[in-house]
């Protein structure tokens, strides 16, 4: 099994446990509408790609923290889409849970994916239980309400907004969360894997900007324009179409060069740059250029 | 400092610990505002009772229990009251979290809490890591999407609900997950404890079904005949006022039976007994006799 197929299959094997009986069936379905059919996958694989560095992938407690990040990064696009926030249609080309359900179980699936993250990690049998608190501690960190996602989505509810504190939570926490996931699954210092994980997280910012305004909704299977229509910053509107390719190329540079001493690095940046071409489709940086 | 200020100094240390820079200012404020100023603070102090029958309430995994579990009720209280369900405009006397802020800060406020949870059981420095990390699971399956109170939650988008397992889950869970946490946070058995705070839930759910029909809002802080408004069962409606307190003298006699031997049973049946008058003011029964 290539490591698409793991992490479908242990992302199948946790909603599984949370959508069976006694659970009320129209979660249950929203909960598999959440999470299936998935989008890139890009944070669990991370997770596996700095396990795999770090020189062992195939411990549960790397899968779980990887099922973890995912359902987490889950629960935060159901959010993020529902009317009070981006009032977005759709979602991985089809309507987004709150309009397939309706808010109310939209709410209640975040709800059910975020303790589900939790439970995970905290229900492994695994030799090290300190690193098992350490998983969890991290990943509440990087989704809580200071440094964490929740922390990002609120910037937007703020007058005027700290965009470097809002970029770093709402994409870059995640993304760290997930490199550092890997590293504390395998028992290595996670320390240094934060800011390639943060780097990460920018360049990814930038390519999700890109996408926004020169994009294909219909490829993308969900709108464009969006950071013009809320007036959010976007780094396309700041530099323009080339400039902020050049940037994000110089940004998947700086990522690279972080790389920690690892197993196998060569691995891990050979990852990196075939996950960049996906970053950044192809027609979009020619038909910017 | 007796319980209660121990109860309320934990709550705000670990609500400060979420609301430092650089937390959004208007997420911080909403967090604050969840948390304070509380109601009765059943469930920590549950948390308490339990551990000091037990023999045990000094330490800091009692008392972070006990922290996490209020947080986690008031993040449902917030979601209870939204406008896609109850639809609620006050709450312990003062506007709904979504009417003061708006619905966005609310979902965040929720998620800051039902995270901090987690972060704050993970976070003890304490001998037995295994005690943590069955904690953590008992609380995720007591607030999930299969037996708890987000399961709770979703039974209300049913178009036929299974009223036993809705109200186990709506209201019973967090009981039981309270009696629990405080049997593993000093090392016994947690398994007898549940039963009893599952019972201790119907006991509550009886007497709040009472004080929907019975009760002045203005002395609850909260509105009355909600389930009248959303078509839900109510015991009052069913068995008449003076059967239905009979019925919660009944669950009470249950709860007391149910005690599991424990180093200071007494003490904690005198708590419940205390804490059953709070459940239920003579002036409601007065007027129901």
């Amino acid at each position: 099994m290539d490591v698409c197929q793991q992490i479908e299959k242990a992302l199948h094997l946790a909603v599984n446990e949370i959508t069976v009986a006694p659970s009320p069936a129209r979660l249950a379905s929203a909960l598999n509408y959440a999470m299936f059919p998935g989008g890139a996958r890009v944070r669990p694989k991370l997770v596996m790609a700095v396990a795999q560095a770090c020189g062992d992938v195939s411990t549960t407690l790397v899968r779980e923290a990887a099922v973890a990040i995912e359902m987490l990064h889950c629960a935060s696009l159901i959010q993020d889409d529902l009317s009070c926030f981006d009032d977005a249609s759709c979602r991985r080309g089809k309507p987004c849970l709150h309009i397939e359900f309706d808010d109310r179980l939209a709410i209640l699936a975040s709800d059910g994916l975020i303790v589900a993250a939790f439970e995970r990690v905290s229900s492994v049998v695994h030799a090290d239980a300190q690193a098992q608190l350490k998983l969890i501690r991290m990943l509440a960190h990087k989704v809580g309400a200071v440094h964490g996602i929740t922390a990002g989505q609120a910037w937007e509810c703020e007058e005027e907004i700290d965009i470097e504190a809002y970029h770093c939570a709402k994409t870059g926490a995640l993304f760290a969360a997930s490199t550092q996931a890997g590293a504390i699954a395998v028992g290595v210092d996670s320390a240094p894997w934060e800011l390639t994980g943060n780097l990460l997280g920018c360049a990814y910012q930038i390519a999700d900007d890109i996408q926004d305004v020169l994009g294909d909704s219909t490829k993308l299977g969900k709108p464009t324009n969006v950071d013009a229509k809320h007036g959010r910053p976007n780094v396309v509107h700041e530099l323009g179409a080339e400039k902020a390719i050049a940037h994000l190329q110089d940004q998947i540079d700086q990522v690279i060069a972080s790389v920690p001493a690892c197993n196998n690095a060569n691995f891990f940046i050979e990852t990196i740059r075939h996950e960049a071409q996906r970053f950044l489709p192809k027609e979009i940086a020619l038909s910017a250029a």
